[in-house]
């Protein structure tokens, strides 16, 4: 923006950390909303998990208002360069928040149809293991896009095999329980969706630091192993 | 581009006219992968599944080449009005058509599982119905997409609720199956997944018709009913 009057420039910037702070921000709130849904089910809380759905939509229109102030931003001040990388990645990211938002909501949807029946929580704990472990790569992932940080981001993203570990056995588990209790398959089901929704989660989560692998090396770090991943980063 | 000398003008719209046609070569693509993919299915076809699973990386690098170009057409070109909102259109498209690439791939690979087990074929019919009613989905939303027509785009997206329901039925099915049959309920887990394989591709076709109608009529059409989708289009 070095060739263009200093006022313009600074509304430019301002616009631009507008956008930011609105991608945090709803970034805090599908957050917590996957936060509130683990919450849920590991309380069986069926109240707090209406709440989750309930703000649902919240979630999706801080993606339909923050795609407009992108589609705004590139038709008023033509960004180039790192500006034009950074609404690229906004326009990436706030879909997978939006993604996050979704399957936390499943989540909660699975919490009410888990507490109106007899399965002992106990069958659970490998579930809320994997949640709290999906919980801190969504938080890391924030964090990575909040001070645009490729290092923290790679980190992140590296953990995302770790949970698909997690899922395959978690899935196995309940396979294994299915098979002992063929009665409760439907409850088992509802586990397994969960499930499904962390495994899910963290794929979103591992997308968002790719897009900030982009937008702070201009390196395109998808569909690539975690080993290339780091190749790419670090190789400078 | 009225402002500008014809020349650019002229080389402006075949840029935009080279994505239009990756976009389209890229649906070809993901439509053949999901296509081979149930083929295999129903034949219960071993080396087919294996050629969808190895073409993978194809519709991959559709998305990251065409997203470079979108960037690039932003940067030099600095697009107004509806030709912004077709690179957004073609920007937020790629994605669902990436996915829907995953999805065949994950459908490939069950089938690989599937055809090694002992489930008889006849528990299938249900999920090649649903796979059929999907593939046209999709190929409809990929044909509202090159004529950019919004009125099929809207007629496309009303048949998810439907796939939905296909959706339900099927599990419920499945789930059936595994009470009377939880031996091999490991090989009924596959056919849930690939159940919800084809419910997630009928998401991604109804998400590629909203940014159809995006483009056509300048509204964001996402997040809301099929009814009150017919409203923002018929209502003009």
């Amino acid at each position: 923006m070095s060739n263009v009057p200093h006022h313009i420039s600074r509304q430019f910037d301002n616009e631009l950390e507008t956008i930011r702070s609105d991608v945090l921000a709803m970034g805090g709130l599908a957050e917590q909303q996957f936060s509130d849904a683990l919450e849920a089910l590991i309380r069986f809380d069926v109240s707090l998990a209406e709440q989750v759905i309930e703000n649902e939509v919240k979630v999706n229109s801080c993606e339909v208002s923050i795609d407009e102030e992108c589609v705004t931003l590139l038709a008023r001040r033509q960004p180039a360069a790192g500006d034009l990388r950074f609404v690229m990645a906004v326009i990436k990211t706030i879909t997978d928040l939006e993604r996050i938002g979704d399957e936390a909501d499943k989540i909660a949807r699975m919490t009410i149809n888990l507490a109106e029946k007899s399965v002992p929580r106990s069958n659970y704990i490998g579930i809320n293991t994997m949640g709290v472990f999906v919980r801190d790569m969504v938080r890391d992932a924030l964090n990575a896009f909040a001070r645009m940080d490729s290092q923290e981001a790679l980190v992140t993203a590296g953990k995302e095999p770790e949970s698909d570990e997690q899922y395959a056995a978690l899935l196995r588990q309940l396979i294994t329980y299915m098979m002992e209790d063929p009665r409760n398959i439907s409850s088992f089901m509802d586990a397994v969706w969960v499930a499904r929704a962390l495994e899910r989660i963290a794929d979103h989560a591992r997308n968002i630091c790719e897009y900030v692998i982009y937008f702070v090396e201009g390196k395109d770090v998808r569909h690539i192993s975690i080993e290339q991943m780091e190749d790419e980063v670090r190789g400078g």
